[in-house]
């Protein structure tokens, strides 16, 4: 018999899962797309598609030669296009939107989508976007913010992608209770799923868990290499994160790009998640070694596409 | 005696030579500057600086190590606060504002500067600027044209840029009579010699000899090569435009950047101005070759600096 599931005390707030078994007990994301209720289910995701020419050509790379099973975009981006034309042509590829809030590089930018006099508290003195996610939460309203994403979307949709989950480039999107049912509300507007990243509640210093209700898709945990991680090296964390994955809906978050010249130049004067650290992300995930590991580890590699197409339409 | 120069006839109309020398003649634009009659001045100038990483390191090494003498920067592009650090940093490098009214690429774009609701005649049904001179021409609404590249001419200015010139990307700026009347209008409240392109007239169905007054500077030849000139060879044309070169003030257009991965994606689906050609640019520009051609024809390389400090400013 399926049930609405009725939250009884706060730590089912944490929960989004809606439904209950035969037997009585919630079923797990597992079970609700299909799959026994142990198994290993991994998004392996990659960030930034549409930053550069760099970060589009490394993430069809890593989706098409290796195990990268699904991939964000960001629209502001100057070879938006570019990946937008991919994504028409490559209708069956897994492409969401990484609905983007920040600029942070250096030497390269961009601005809203909107007119930018109709979202100014979302730029900085030169009319860009922010540079930190910092900077970007001293002053958004929200109402700048939902008119931003919007724009985003409709973009995108002008541009013929159907995207096949939502979440936030430098977590700015999830950065405040406000933001965050913002983004969610949109998702369930456009039903689309939205991945939300619980680890960033601690930083942004609310609890997530209270805007995500049974409609929404509740990730189990969301991992992404942090600066120490790097300089310990990204081959040892990620066998290490592979190795010890939990049976539950589990995303891995990476950025794809080549070590060249436009993507030292984008990163420039910064380490973590520079050039170099993109072109390793690029070399694991494409790697024989990564695929056994999986196939070792009995991990089944799924999308976006398929939560969204099982659960959420 | 120096005398303010007055208008007799409509061929004169072309004429920006506004001074007359001791015998009574109209001084030269050479010898406004101090240079003989005969002298033949060039400016070896590189256009489109800000539209990629690629064309931004082209250029400055074209200038630095090569003969380029000048070089224009647009502002709208997303390396413009690249070759803006670089200019604030170099502040002897004669770089200008190309004032950019398209956005030509196929899958790598860019907007107004201005907010988009208040330019919006300028606008492609996407958003972005649009991807030819025709299609702007069609619908640009002359108010719009001048919001747009004094939002231009502002933005460089906030980025700590003292531009040594205007010129216009594709021509835009200068296709009609009223905007080319804007931007010579623009030039003169900045003080700044606006390099207009008089062979561009036939183009464009008007006469731009009609707008250029005594106050501005009328470059007495534009060379660039086209795609049938391409074709025959660049090294050919060069060699051969250096060597007809006649006394006056003569401007060389060229494009510098690298025949590399991100510079082919940009100009993605071109020939014409495309990688190859703009690498080809940089090796003529930079050749012994042609250091030696300059020096054997007597050939005085300027900069747009000299003109405006020592005729305009």
């Amino acid at each position: 018999m399926i049930q609405i599931f009725t939250m009884k005390n706060c730590i089912l707030l944490f929960l989004l899962i809606s439904f209950t078994n035969a037997s009585g007990q919630q079923k797990t994301i597992q079970e609700r797309l299909g799959y026994p209720k142990k198994t290993k289910l991994l998004i392996i995701h990659a960030d930034d598609l549409g930053v550069s020419h760099s970060e589009n050509m490394a993430s069809i790379h890593a989706m098409e030669k290796g195990v990268v099973s699904s991939a964000s975009i960001m629209v502001p981006c100057p070879w938006f296009p570019e990946i937008a034309a991919y994504a028409k042509s490559h209708p069956d590829a897994d492409l969401g939107l990484h609905l983007t809030l920040t600029s942070e590089w250096k030497l390269y930018k961009w601005g809203p989508v909107t007119p930018h006099d109709k979202v100014s508290s979302l730029l900085d003195e030169r009319g860009y976007l922010n540079e930190t996610t910092g900077a970007f939460l001293k002053k958004a309203k929200p109402e700048d913010v939902e008119k931003e994403l919007r724009s985003q979307i409709e973009r995108a949709k002008q541009f013929g992608i159907d995207p096949t989950h939502f979440d936030g480039h430098m977590a700015a999107p999830i950065s405040s209770p406000d933001f965050l049912q913002i983004l969610l509300k949109l998702g369930r507007e456009y039903k689309v799923p939205v991945h939300v990243g619980k680890q960033f509640s601690q930083l942004f210093g609310f609890d997530f868990g209270k805007y995500i209700t049974e409609k929404d898709i509740d990730v189990d945990r969301t991992i992404m290499a942090s600066g120490a991680d790097y300089k310990r090296g990204l081959d040892n964390f990620y066998t290490e994160q592979i190795k010890s994955l939990q049976p539950g809906l589990n995303v891995l978050l990476l950025h794809a790009a080549y070590d060249n010249e436009e993507m030292q130049a984008v990163t420039v004067q910064y380490v973590d998640f520079g050039a170099t650290w993109r072109q390793h992300d690029v070399n694991f995930f494409t790697s024989e070694k990564c695929k056994k590991l999986l196939a070792d580890e009995k991990i089944k590699v799924i999308t976006w596409r398929e939560v969204r197409d099982k659960i959420i339409r």
